[in-house]
């Protein structure tokens, strides 16, 4: 029986800052960061995973991995992954750094970054993308992964199961479809708030060239240029095409309220992160002032315990899960379960590094087996560091191809991991001295 | 002018899973530890502060640390001290590490004992205890201390202000009572769930012969031992002492409220965490079902903004701040102020390690200068590992009797960090080999 090797963790950044790439009201000089593990047996089977950060911190996050990753070290490969809800309970609820969150923050990505190598090796094993190995995996299997804890008073194994059950219908036609013709995406790439009008219009317009229907703009900087700025981009791209606004957390409960009034007339299709993520009866406060604008959220939501309230209490229109806040695959299968529970559409966020490779996956299970649907459902899609991975991201007529390769899509380059080893790679030694950029 | 040094931390564990002290439902075998740390300036002034954490894992806390640290070395002193609101801040909401939270778990927690080490300086330079330094400081340095983001619909500056100024009425007089009489505790040391019958009968006489007349048990391991140790121990106490008891989040929502239907009968005062504290709405289901019980929440509870939620909610009779879960000095003036607000007694969570010493300061400068009541308020008390601290909390007929050292009471001897540094230091070599103790 093949045994779990020490983890392996490097500190991996990209001195984005040096651009304004990813600019927005809060994170204002981000460096995409990824605290990467590899999981190896000692018959050389090995798993990858990370954690996506701005930069500064990355160092705690690694940290972190370690230590869960102590947690594995020496036990059977054959039993983790035999059973990966019990793998990912143990690492969860370990009952001296279950102090650490509980369910949140560092500890909790660490945990989920683990989690998922583990998953990436089940993939691997099954010779499947992450997407299809769920697919393919019975509902009660699929059930089995999932905690239930402290969310079943929202939805129960058994609700859970029949969901599932549901959603084998005209599975293996809608997975041909999604290998034929992907999955929707939409593209956030023109919209950072360090770009100047020239440029947020120049994108706009190619990314419609280029037949996405649903763009995103940051917003939140200030009032007079986020007008300014959906006038000549709802201009440019007309009236046929959608354009969602994205505040990340930057106003307090009044302050949105009044905002958003004052862009309601350009008629953005949502408003992201209008407000805290902790802040359930904000958000649905938020709602009821701005409908119909659809309010969105989740890539800051820490655990299914908070998008169960958000569900619970009307907040959201739009649920935007991220493959690394998370504790892992696991918990995004909650986060999938509660939405269709509650007949509200999961929505991603993606970006930063690896955040596309990673989370395509869940949106493709989502309506291989789960919601079966696409209507008002996209992937985020921002064009930024793809090249580094094993499996790039693909996008043809704005819509994300069917990832193909083994695993759940986390791995990067050898190379590219360690150029850009921080502080020590050599993408670093060129890059010193340089403004804004990260120290650890 | 003084300049910041790097800052030194420590690992400071002590191994009391070898007693079943501190046992409960969710917290099996903890070891209680520090991560500790001392801000020094290069004129020699020193600041300490410390997170609580229940042992593996404290290195990633320790970790966090540092990495704040980094964002204080070689700034002014006197700068960081003259406005400690900005300093929180500069902290809290840096543009990079914020991701890591954002304002929650580990990174939270850091940030948190980084600020509370500044409050520390600023504590005995003016050569006063925490609580009596918050007490003479002027309303309008204590809301320039306070971040109301994501809080101002429930509480303004100026609301704040006014409560504050309210506060002042009849100060000095609770300030001399304060002294004289200190302020009520209740005790936790009878009811951790790893004690035999036999001995939570003895020590809830015990507390109850030496003046107590709250006293708190842990339940939510299996509902048989949960009813028979209430029973004995109301019997054993009699129908005029208060019971609370404490579920450590072990419950979802409709088993919460099952469970507490089978204990109702024996009049407990409170139920502490009955489930997520995460879940604000789950907690004002369980308490329109279980009412009169009262509902008490917070030593997980991750920052203001949950409070915030579980007060406008109505989900709870009782909050309960931690001294190291959240940003320091600063966000608990938040929580009392909000607290005060709503009408809502806090009663602080302490035990672990130095919480005691360091979270009474917050209900003495609550009694003096905020609610300026002792309605309902209790400060939790547990008898352990007060030795090693510079200043033991004192216990006199059953209230917390003033701290006089000035600072904010969280010097730990340094022999004892010494001793228990971990995991090379000689208590943790004395004890090596035994069971249930942590690893790193």
């Amino acid at each position: 029986m093949p045994l779990i090797n020490n983890i392996k963790v490097q500190d991996v950044r990209f001195p984005t800052s040096l651009e304004l790439d990813g600019s927005d009201a809060v994170n204002v000089d981000p460096d995409y960061s990824a605290a990467y593990l590899m999981v190896t047996a000692d018959n050389g089977e090995v798993g990858h995973g990370l954690v996506f950060s701005c930069g500064r911190g990355n160092e705690v996050i690694a940290k972190a991995i370690e230590s869960y990753g102590q947690l594995l070290a020496g036990r059977e490969l054959d039993d983790l992954l035999s059973d990966l809800g019990a793998a990912s309970k143990l690492l969860v609820h370990d009952s001296q750094m279950r102090w650490l969150g509980p369910e949140k923050g560092v500890s909790h990505m660490a945990a989920g970054a683990v989690i998922n190598a583990l998953w990436d090796m089940a993939a691997r094993r099954a010779g499947k993308p992450l997407w299809r190995y769920l697919a393919d995996l019975p509902p009660e299997k699929i059930v089995d992964a999932i905690d239930f804890t402290h969310i079943s008073d929202a939805l129960t194994p058994q609700e859970a199961l029949e969901i599932l059950q549901g959603g084998q219908r005209g599975k293996e036609e809608r997975i041909r479809s999604l290998e034929e013709d992907g999955y929707p995406a939409y593209t956030t790439s023109p919209g950072w708030l360090g770009y100047t009008d020239e440029k947020v219009v120049r994108l706009s317009k190619e990314a419609v060239d280029n037949g996405f229907d649903l763009i995103k703009l940051k917003v939140g900087g200030d009032i007079d240029s986020d007008r300014r700025r959906l006038k000549i981009v709802r201009e440019a791209v007309g009236e046929n095409v959608k354009v969602a606004i994205d505040a990340n957390q930057r106003w307090d409960v009044p302050d949105a309220i009044e905002w958003l009034q004052q862009l309601s007339e350009f008629n953005p299709w949502w408003i992201e992160e209008a407000t805290s993520t902790d802040d359930v009866l904000g958000h649905a406060t938020i709602r009821k002032a701005v409908s119909p604008m659809k309010v969105a959220t989740g890539e800051a939501v820490h655990n299914r315990i908070i998008f169960k309230q958000l569900l619970q209490a009307e907040a959201i229109d739009v649920l935007q899960i991220d493959s690394t806040r998370v504790a892992g695959v696991n918990e995004n299968l909650a986060n999938l379960l509660l939405a269709k529970k509650f007949g509200i559409p999961v929505c991603p966020h993606a970006g930063g590094v690896g955040l596309c490779e990673l989370v395509q996956h869940f949106s493709f299970f989502d309506y291989a087996a789960v919601s079966g649907s696409l209507e008002n459902r996209y992937i985020e899609y921002v064009d930024h560091l793809h090249e580094h991975f094993a499996e790039p991201v693909v996008i043809r007529n704005a819509r994300y191809q069917a990832p193909k390769k083994p695993g759940i899509g986390a791995e990067m380059h050898a190379d590219s991991r360690t150029r850009w080893s921080f502080p020590e790679g050599s993408g670093w030694q060129e890059v010193a001295g340089q403004a804004a950029v990260t120290f650890n």
